[in-house]
């Protein structure tokens, strides 16, 4: 299979937080963010790899930022690196003041998708060719917490995850 | 502030599996299910901080099977550990098979919260008080996955991570 | 088929009150806890049968207390008697303050529901054995209510009706 | 205050039924119909009133033909009885043959609401002058309704309810 | 096909505007109006022509009044003319005063909806009969709609269009 | 004010097409995507005016493409024309082959929004400059459509509407 960019998967998803979408302090909700990263990641990952796909875990998400009732939240997804039948996708999750109209980051997200057949069988995906400077930190890190997650599920020993172990140990 | 055992803060969503829920090959959605475990976390968290609680960050979710249409899905959420102001909270899922009502576990997954104030800024929480040997391994666990969440954030040196460390070099 | 108690169909459903569920007065939405309670006593009825089960009839539901947004609720559910194919499904539903933890009371409810199979027809369901006292205050009461229901559908004559007669010529 | 007839009050919702409505047997779920019941008699009960009004309690719904995906559904509400501060309100629940037009009844219901001010404290409401031979019919009914009502919830002796006891011993 | 009349066709939404369903100013959202205004009229054309039908297209929405929180908001849809396998479909929207009751003219509203079989072939329906003045008004104009929806969409040359030119040549 | 480009507005909302949201033959609603419409198109208006905006009117929605379930549905949004409070705004409505990767053209929709402030009264708005051809076209055309609304809505003798005049008089 030819290497896709990850800019052939981008998608983004822009949209208002709703009154019924929001916490006791007036802020969105953690869970509805996360449902419509989950959409956003899942559409990305169905670009790259033209399957039907599934989510088969959330690596990360830090929500560093609230999110006031009435903003304008844009996520943004992109594939970060590509394994056998497994993608991992990286969001940026942006919100803007609607007077002044600046950007600000408010969280980051990590996702990772499996392509599957109608049987849900797993099914082989396109290699990611990254091109920015950023694309390609995110790819290198994505080798990491692919060893990270492994690790933590008990399917790979500490000590063979080399790629990680390198970071404790320099 | 007192401490407080994992059995004083567990929470049990019960619900079905609807059929808006459900993805094109009739499984349930990560985003939906994602969104009803930040709402049992959250009910836990303030169940053991007795406060106004906001998600600040997903550490892991594993989905490691998929959920049929129709099925009935319990998640059980109990704080794992404590820190000054914030709650990493554990979750099992399990799904139950309607003729036999054999339980199967279906994913895990761990989500942090801090408590706040009206105006959002945090606040004190009790300390955790394993009981159980599943707590308290999990509750040990907890400050590796603190390391860990500081260090992909940049807030901490990997080689400070010392409960992370020794994971990697013993 | 075996008898089964109570508490091997004891389904719980803890959740929040959020905006978008709300009355002009800031309460809960009669209808939305109607249709929260449907699940709840739905799961419960088909733990009981391990059968497709579907709502027969709302007996009676009492809106005792206010339940303003925010709150966390719980539905607690259990079979409080079965007929032949139908089976009573007693709801208690509490609501706790945040501050100090306490649970009060906030309303009571009773569905009947039917099992069937594929084609919806009504199939046997197993005799409920109750234990606690007040699992047998609410069975014997069971008997009434099944009477009366069908008094109140013209479905019985109320001469007939010798278990709740007694209640008013005694 | 003025009477009304029951004719100004009534309150017309026809809504299909979604595929996120219905259960596994491909039926519209129990308690979304339960939940469309409580917003057509809400506002059936505020037109009468002109209040704010609050569900006060669920007397009885009876499900007597299932309700399939894609039905039209027409639920007819009309205020039943006034009592000082609360009203019966009285439900006609119809589905409709597509192809022959042709109009069944699929069920009733029957919920009771008080009128409230801002503050929530009861408020009178005015009396209702039934007209057509159903609607008196159901006048009268109301009160033996009103007194099982309070048996059940043990707020009077059966005995001293004449309306009812005498159903049962005439 | 024998001839209908609007009545015949006449359906009316009846429900309160909820917190999830307005935007920061309080008032209900536009998409949710549109969205109630599509099943109403969906409602209306499929009692007209006993077929599945689909929305052809909006051809206008006038919202001239802002409908707030907690209103109770009228459709009521009426085929306004039929074609081979299209029909139009006007609506009128009303909001009522809880104190004083008084309904007023919040907007208008006009889709065009077609008659398909379950393949999504288009089929034909039934002609228009309008009764009222009102009614054969709307009916009459109808077909400069047409006319006019066709010139938008390039389908109909301008000069083809008589019914419409008369109007701005006269 | 200093005039924006449409490329400054430009809003792109994609998402999935859930089983909740399609129709009896299994093809999206009409009413859900003029609900995803309105957001995208409030959002567009937001950013070209950074102020709270609100629908004015629905000028025109064709749907000249079912979009089945499953489809990933891409709503792109920019201000077409600014008069002095007002803003039109167009859209184009992609689907996307999920084998093929291929984008078509689904629909096209016009709406118009005003720019108020807190309580409601409309604020004037910058004025828009078009750039490329297209967006060029959709401006001058915009003029016409305002022409068209205030007649239909009897604001404006037909003679008097002179661009829409020549339309039909060349």
């Amino acid at each position: 299979m030819e290497a896709k960019t990850p800019s052939e998967s981008i998608t983004i998803i822009t949209d208002l937080v709703l009154p019924s979408e929001t916490n006791p302090i007036g802020n969105m909700f953690g869970g509805e963010l996360l449902a419509r990263m989950d959409r956003a990641a899942s559409i990305s990952a169905r670009r790259h790899s033209r399957r039907i796909v599934v989510t088969a875990s959330v690596n990360h998400v830090a929500f560093n930022k609230m999110i006031p009732l009435g903003s304008v939240v844009t996520v943004e997804a992109k594939v970060s690196r590509a394994f056998k039948s497994s993608m991992e996708v990286y969001m940026d999750v942006w919100i803007e003041d609607r007077e002044s109209g600046l950007r600000t980051k408010a969280n980051e997200g990590i996702y990772t998708f499996v392509a599957v057949n109608e049987m849900g069988a797993p099914m082989p995906v396109p290699p990611l060719l990254p091109e920015t400077d950023l694309e390609k930190e995110r790819f290198e890190a994505a080798l990491r917490r692919k060893q990270l997650s492994l690790v933590l599920a008990g399917k790979m020993n500490p000590t063979d995850a080399t790629e990680l172990k390198a970071l404790f140990t320099k």
